[in-house]
């Protein structure tokens, strides 16, 4: 496609839509992509500039210079500013922002900055429309028309006091339809959701997709309204979160894609990988040990432990799994006991069905009913134990404040592993009489 | 709570969000929630119902006439009251739908049941502002008024012609910003997005997601407008698709949440234990036929299979997790070919810095270099047989058609587990010469 026609591929790519423009522009040869990249204006750019793969991007800016940078910057919202020249080394922000014309833009840009990613400062936009609860319906429609400009999308208009602070809000909806000399503060609405700039970015996305809210305003701890965040933000954040939590539960660590080169990829999986290989040492040295003074007839336990160790860690994920879910969906509620009983009642109806069906596996392969028990029952006291270490590690460390998610996968598995081959040895000795 | 005092009771209600009423109304008894129910007014209610969970809004309705729900549909958006209507036993349906006054409504409800619930059909609702493009501003905000009082949210005015179909769209911004006597036809724009009824509903969510559109119109093959879809219902599209994934991911079938019962748990849970323990007897067999006949000092190779068998499963867990999840981000470009080179590489490397460390231990532990050779080498292989399996499949069901988070989790590690320890006995036994 780059051959030289300019007037011809930015027709062609005018028709598209930045973020399919964005995509292209992930696939193509990094020189193909500066090069459409300074072909464009920055108008259109600065939106497909937030759309790229972070890789791709970073490589991009790295090409630009600064004063490239700063014109693509005016052209973006506060919070994709803001995102975007967090993501430069830290000594090329400076020069960006300096290089930024508009004062207001470049202050605001700043001030969202010193907040950290993950909490309602770190998402917020400055692009609000706000209104005074003084003004009539006419002298606000009169000024609206002035800041929605700068604001893509209104969803609400945000009412403030004097000091600002927010007082209620006000949907554009409400505005048409009220009377022109009617009082702001008499036809806006007081009970208006907020989040303090400090909450954490997930809790954020937790009562916009409870309440069903389209943007949320951001005030600080004197209720000043600071910003809004929209729900396209919150969507990538419950998108991240989801493949975050997705990732930890097959052992991958960091935001890793298949796009990702093996590099990347080994970082994010060689350590669960390492932790699985320590896990089966330790199964092969415990076995060892059992295996010294044990019959020769009784060696054949060790060909099901590949059995049982599959057991312990299926249960085992199954019930982290759901732990973990319900913590992140907040319906996790009464005691921990509580749910281990539950837990332990559940594994333990399944561990009996799956065992009477070993039992008559193993009785027949094999013709020794007693060899058979001893699989069996030490089968059900595996899985429970598995259910139960599975149920109370995520809990735990809920409880400790540390992400659940980490416990779910290879972390889960390696431990039952072991577990399981410990209390399946045991106890099948003790039934045998060995 | 509930003792007797009614007026304090909905006084107290009648401060909360009616999503956390419905949140107070799944913890309680069931016979108090009822009575809740009974006591506010519909308006207040509706809207609780949506927001409780599956089993207890099944509940409740079963114990309200079919002229108490039609009442309560009435108060709902057309999309809700379909889905509600659309969860009641098929010999209740039509007695509701019949006693619904609002002769449109009961209209628009009857053709929203008629999508299949998997579609944008079944996402969208009928509630939208629609003008024609002959008309003027002053004469659009004139109606606007009257239409938007049935639509909670404006998100976009949408422009269709004479004949119904969409040729463009407006924000309420739009509007109020043009002089009064311009032509809508004049300001509207018509690059405007639109989704067809019958497309997927998780594709929706793609789109939605991938331009940030807080709302779509859904339009039929000749472009007739029939609805919009807001993006609160494609926040929870999104969530559900990612908590299937995940649930089925760690081997959890159907949509079950920590609170369910000990039956519906083992439902979905038990079917994947079965693989698992049936894996397991194969595995079991596998070995019992390599023992016949194996020299007594070689049995400790038995003792290494819960490593194999770990090892194959977590790689496999791994490379399927990626590309399910390339897959549904849909990012997985390029032929399966490359991708199963990619991962051969990734698995080798992986599987090379892994074997170096279990060398090194088992020639200390065991003092046997060669038989340190044979393990190290054949866990290089059984990685890299896992990483393919691992990136295969998933590539191979999604190209079928299928779903393929349903090859993650238990599915690949039991597949995996037996692959693993054929590989890992055959190499050994070739590698030590017996």
């Amino acid at each position: 496609i780059v051959s030289q026609d300019d007037k011809a591929l930015k027709l062609l790519l005018s028709d598209f839509h930045y973020a399919d423009v964005a995509e292209i522009l992930d696939e193509l040869d990094f020189e193909e992509a500066i090069y459409i990249i300074k072909l464009l204006d920055s108008e259109t750019t600065s939106d497909i500039i937030t759309e790229l793969d972070e890789d791709v991007r970073e490589k991009i800016l790295e090409n630009l210079s600064t004063k490239e940078i700063a014109e693509e910057i005016e052209e973006l919202d506060t919070d994709d500013a803001a995102d975007i020249i967090a993501e430069l080394p830290e000594s090329r922000q400076e020069a960006v922002i300096s290089q930024i014309e508009n004062e207001e833009h470049k202050a605001e840009i700043q001030e969202l900055l010193a907040y950290d990613e993950d909490t309602a400062g770190g998402l917020m936009a400055k692009e609000l429309v706000k209104v005074y609860g003084t003004w009539t319906v006419a002298g606000c429609l009169r000024r609206i028309r002035g800041q929605a400009k700068d604001v893509s999308r209104v969803h609400s208009i945000y009412v403030v006091s004097k000091e600002e602070k927010l007082i209620g809000r006000l949907s554009l909806k409400d505005l048409i339809t009220a009377k022109s000399e009617e009082k702001i503060s008499d036809i806006a609405k007081d009970n208006v959701d907020f989040v303090n700039v400090k909450d954490n970015a997930e809790d954020v996305a937790k009562i916009m997709a409870k309440y069903d809210l389209e943007a949320i305003p951001v005030v600080d701890d004197e209720q000043t309204l600071l910003g809004r965040i929209t729900i396209d933000d919150i969507v990538d954040v419950l998108k991240e979160e989801a493949d975050k939590d997705y990732q930890l539960a097959a052992g991958i660590t960091q935001d890793v894609e298949a796009d990702d080169s093996i590099l990347e990829l080994t970082r994010a999986r060689l350590p669960w990988l390492f932790l699985g290989l320590v896990g089966g040492i330790g199964a092969y040295v415990i076995m060892h040990f059992f295996e010294s003074g044990l019959a020769e007839e009784f060696k054949v336990l060790f060909l099901f432990a590949p059995l049982i160790a599959a057991m312990a860690g299926n249960v085992g994920v199954q019930s982290s799994a759901i732990i973990v879910q319900g913590l992140a969906n907040d319906d996790v509620k009464g005691s921990i006991n509580n749910r281990l009983i539950k837990e332990m009642l559940l594994a333990a109806l399944n561990g009996v069905v799956l065992s009477v069906f070993l039992f008559v596996f193993v009785a027949l392969f094999k013709s020794d009913t007693l060899f058979a028990l001893a699989i069996s029952i030490s089968l059900i006291a595996v899985i429970i134990v598995a259910g139960l270490v599975g149920t109370f590690i995520p809990l735990f460390l809920h409880k400790r404040g540390i992400d659940p998610a980490i416990a779910t996968g290879p972390f889960i598995t390696t431990s039952n592993d072991i577990f399981g081959i410990i209390i399946y040895l045991m106890i099948s000795k003790m039934i045998l009489g060995i």
